[in-house]
């Protein structure tokens, strides 16, 4: 066991871009637990784009992080000491753990699991996590896939446009992603089974969609926004569904965002752009795993994740996301 | 009967704002009907923002209306001569008749109906015509407002803005809408009901959305899109319902749009924003008559017409509905 609770702390909201000046690292001394508690360690740490809005208090959903508090974050870890009977030292664990190596929990915190059997803790923040779920409840609920739509999905090689992708072609969609490199695109198409992947920094976007969506877009799972919205706007086949998941194009910015022009097509072609959060569907978690849990172990659904190593490298880890450096989900093994 | 059939032809497609040399005038001889038709002389023609749409046949959702064709359009007429057993002289008819003095009908064509018994003409065009039956379908259905819910209605003075906003009020809503004058604001607070109104073109937008919604929106019914539209997005409450029923403020662009900067807002509430054409309802439209007519005859529904007099000023008539210049419903009825 460690000899302190290592920790960052959120220094100040970004401006901006995040720096890691943002975040500040601090040493804490190791929680006691009581009755009714466990003590996690956490073994891994995952990143998410999701981080940028709670760092600035944007954000409606969740309550700001103070400053000089803890920096929130999911993780993945074991149980290093408990007083419930319940759990075991030993159990893998998922929750909000935060930018730390040791948070003292209860089991009935939201979003907590036990995963038991344990799971590969990579795919236990990716495919099997908060980033797989969110991609499940995404593209199933909201986007309603139907066999033989096409499915467009930007950021395709990030953690949950990866799996949204996979989860379109399990549901008999075409399935063209957008992403950052060659690379990328090779993994999506050779690996990953997608039908099409688009390299928006070399190629044209505009015509590549038009080539690879010749029969329009039914439902577009979007983590990017800016121009792939607004291109995919002009695209939408009658009743498409536009998933609006990220908009990690706007992390970027200091300023506002250009709107997507293209908006107007969702009234021509009767269309619907909707927003979700993984939080609303925290009653069917259990379906999600359940499914995902399948689709993983039948071999249907594959994840790469992006491994920084060492909890110093959190920082670091976090701009780089932003930056779009990863593939599949980005996270950082403690040391 | 007249001795020619008076007509408006499209001349050409719109570039940027509406203008009457768009149209042109023409006689043509007045159709013979045969067995199993019968004729209308229409004596109220409705003017809508659709309109323009279909003059540049740039939306999916309908046939373009070719050159020299006779401009499309939705009117109230009356039977004046007929080949079918049901449908008796003098029966008070609704249909797609167009820019005409006299159609040829089955009475089997996608909207036609008949009203029995007759009810005032201004109404069947508005209230209880393709107008009631769009703010109906576009708030109940897609905006699903719930009592307490606060709505906002911009083109709140237009047909189907009025009309959704007293639907609204029947539902139990609390109901802001934003329109271009004093006098209009006046007749929504004053005459139907809302419980407040903007006055878009004299105060600051921003600062009367935050005054009159206090607690943010959950239904916006949107006729304008622009400025409007992205200020509302910015107010959204969670779950929040925008409703894309038109974009008016398009109509005068010869450019692409600005896009609402703030649909991140989306996300962030968990928002869902939707388009939706009236078309799609057409299995339910006696239903939605049922209800606009028990509201109308119980006074809970009121409408105001513009209303141009005679047949040679349909072409004005049209470029005063894109200029604002109506308070409810725009139509012209013949000489």
């Amino acid at each position: 066991m460690r000899k302190v609770n290592r920790q960052f702390l959120l220094a100040a909201r970004p401006r901006g871009v995040v720096q890691e000046s943002d975040l500040k690292y601090h040493e804490a001394e190791i929680p006691q637990i009581e009755d009714g508690q466990f003590l996690v360690k956490v073994d891994y740490f995952s990143l998410d784009p999701s981080m940028k809005g709670q760092m600035e208090a944007t954000v409606s959903y969740a309550a700001a992080i103070p400053i000089g508090g803890v920096m929130r974050g999911r993780g993945v870890g074991t149980v290093e000491s408990s007083r419930r009977a319940d759990m075991p030292v030993g159990a893998q664990v998922f929750g909000f753990f935060g930018m730390q190596d040791y948070a003292v929990y209860t089991g009935s915190e939201p979003h907590f699991h036990r995963f038991e059997p344990p799971v590969d803790p990579e795919a236990a923040l990716g495919v099997l996590g908060g980033t797989g779920m969110t991609a499940y409840f995404g593209l199933l609920d909201v986007g309603q896939p139907k066999p033989g739509n096409t499915l467009l999905v930007s950021g395709a090689a990030g953690a949950t446009g990866s799996v949204a992708g996979q989860i379109g072609r399990v549901k008999g969609c075409r399935v063209v992603g957008v992403a950052g490199s060659a690379e990328k695109c090779a993994w999506l198409t050779d690996e990953l089974g997608f039908d099409g992947a688009i390299n928006y920094r070399d190629e044209d976007l505009a015509a590549a969609l038009d080539r690879l969506c010749p029969d329009g877009i039914d439902v577009f799972f979007d983590n990017v926004g800016g121009e792939v919205l607004d291109l995919a706007l002009a695209r939408l086949n009658l009743h498409a569904r536009v998933v609006l998941c990220g908009g990690i194009s706007r992390y970027e910015d200091t300023g506002k965002p250009t709107g997507p022009g293209n908006y107007f097509n969702l009234v021509l072609t009767r269309s619907r752009m909707e927003g979700f959060l993984l939080s609303d569907y925290i009653d069917r978690f259990d379906e999600a795993r359940r499914e995902l849990r399948g689709w993983f172990d039948g071999g249907d659904l594959k994840q790469r994740a992006t491994v920084y190593e060492g909890f110093q490298q959190l920082p670091k880890a976090l701009i780089a996301l932003f930056r779009g450096a990863n593939t599949g989900k980005m996270m950082v093994r403690s040391d």
